[in-house]
């Protein structure tokens, strides 16, 4: 069992030598109470040109740096995009990406004020969104208590089932345009985080996104707030496209679904008083389903889908790092 | 003669896409009053490894930053960094890369508070900075009028000068100091810039950093104004080090101050009656140095130096895009 990835060891490192114990969750929070953070998407590494249309490129850089500002129930309000391109990335391309991010920022009210132009070997885009906390608080992955109720939004393992789709070539296939959606076009979750936290306040729940896979987000929950989880995988959401895909892929869309990553949907945990009652609410005003409880025990543990109880285990995880 | 270079024509339609007229200046001004800044390193560009030290590359990356904010007078608060590395980096060089962050942010009272880390084959620092507007203003780029005295700060050319050094292989030569210094270790002039800003207020200077070189900033200043200026070539701060190496690489020293690059010094326009105190005041209060005047008629021309009188051609500059 492997809690802790490279990346994991390298920020312990960082927090160390700033001596700031703040730096590790989804956004810093600034003493003006203000939210910042910053995702990089990088060529070869993240996407492949030629893969990927510019247009959802520009779309997803925006996207995922939104879907940290709703990891921690904030409101997106400003971006700074630096850009570093191959000198010859035609005109089009630069055009449609900036656009998309342009398009993106502007479907979730918020704005692109500046940035950076530089040349380079990769496309790289590194951008920095700047929001404000919700008014009822902010939500921490470092909140989880015991007896908490685990919860997540949507479903996990489409963006991994769409990512093999367009390895595979199969992108044209309009059979599975929700799986190439959700790769491509992530929606941060930002009206269900405020759902959740006009409820809950910032002291009853957690909450972060599930970038780097369903798995790592429970593990970083119950790694910052001291508690473990025993999740049901029976309740996991998976969508029936993703598990149609993953049997030409050969993959247990289970594995998809703990370790693929890039689904970009909210995972967090709730006090279960405040979760019986707004687990009654219409899917209008709420879309969280409950996959499991917080333990005092460390270590999260799942069972069901017809497998022995088992711990997860981060090195299977999908890895930017 | 030309005024615009590529990343300038980008900008442009940037700024028509996003309908933001703010975007362009060192940093952009938030709603709040804060200000927010960009910059990429990125290697092979910026940079060669192994030509410069981890150490260096650190403190040059926070710097250049602060730079910015300086450009504007304001007072940087908060970083975020965002690096992209390859996965062979060695951890000490990673070690001696943040550390220099660190301790460059420190120097100048600012915090590192966050960023992302993620794997790819070039190294990619882009770090974003956060600042505070100046009780007195803001200095921008574009608040020139015809009869300022243009000023500059410091001496111009060193930093090409050292990285010509650092090319040439020459870099143990300890004779040199000044100029490694000047391009590895940029010192942000963040008190000329306050010490500025505190005779002027906003209204009655114009200022920016001269990241891309002296003749860019000039052309930057009198285009973002609508005016023109004429530049005393004899009064260039060019620092003796600089001449004499400029003898071995076959370059007229005169090219690297104004085309250059990579000072980081600041150059602005003051009104001429403010100038006319603040120019007696001794050097520990005022190191700007009188180099030209602002004219109603537009375009940047320079003489002296025994040089037929010329315009500034942009297309000569320093260009990292």
């Amino acid at each position: 069992m492997n809690l802790q990835t490279r990346e994991h060891k390298l920020i312990e490192e960082i927090k160390q030598w700033t001596g700031d114990t703040g730096i590790g969750d989804d956004c810093a929070i600034l003493p003006n109470g203000h939210l910042v953070t910053c995702d990089t998407l990088v060529e070869g590494t993240h996407f492949v040109t030629g893969q990927i249309d510019f247009a959802d490129l520009g779309w997803k850089s925006v996207a995922v740096n939104l879907s940290d500002i709703a990891a921690m129930a904030g409101r997106p309000r400003q971006l700074v995009v630096s850009l570093t391109m191959p000198k010859m990335l035609p005109h089009l391309d630069f055009q449609k990406l900036y656009q998309a991010m342009i398009d993106c920022a502007r479907a979730y009210r918020c704005q692109i004020i500046g940035g950076d132009l530089t040349a380079g070997p990769q496309l790289v885009i590194t951008i920095t969104c700047l929001g404000d906390v919700h008014e009822q608080g902010c939500l921490k992955r470092t909140s989880a208590k015991p007896g908490h109720v685990v919860v997540v939004t949507g479903d996990f393992g489409a963006s991994a089932a769409g990512l093999w789709l367009l390895q595979a070539g199969e992108s044209n296939c309009g059979k599975y345009s929700y799986l190439l959606e959700r790769h491509c076009r992530p929606r941060p979750r930002l009206a269900d985080a405020w759902s959740l936290v006009s409820k809950t306040g910032s002291a009853k729940a957690a909450l972060m996104d599930a970038s780097d896979g369903l798995a790592d987000a429970l593990v970083q929950i119950s790694r910052g707030s001291g508690v473990g989880m025993e999740i049901d995988l029976d309740r996991l959401p998976i969508h029936s496209q993703t598990k149609e895909v993953a049997k030409p892929a050969q993959v247990d869309p289970l594995d998809w679904a703990l370790y693929g990553g890039e689904d970009y949907e909210l995972v967090g945990t709730v006090d279960p008083a405040i979760w019986n009652e707004f687990s009654k609410a219409p899917e209008t005003e709420n879309l969280f389903w409950a996959i499991g409880t917080v333990t005092e025990k460390s270590g999260v543990s799942a069972k069901g889908a017809g497998k022995a109880k088992m711990e997860l285990d981060l090195l299977q995880s999908f890895q930017h790092f």
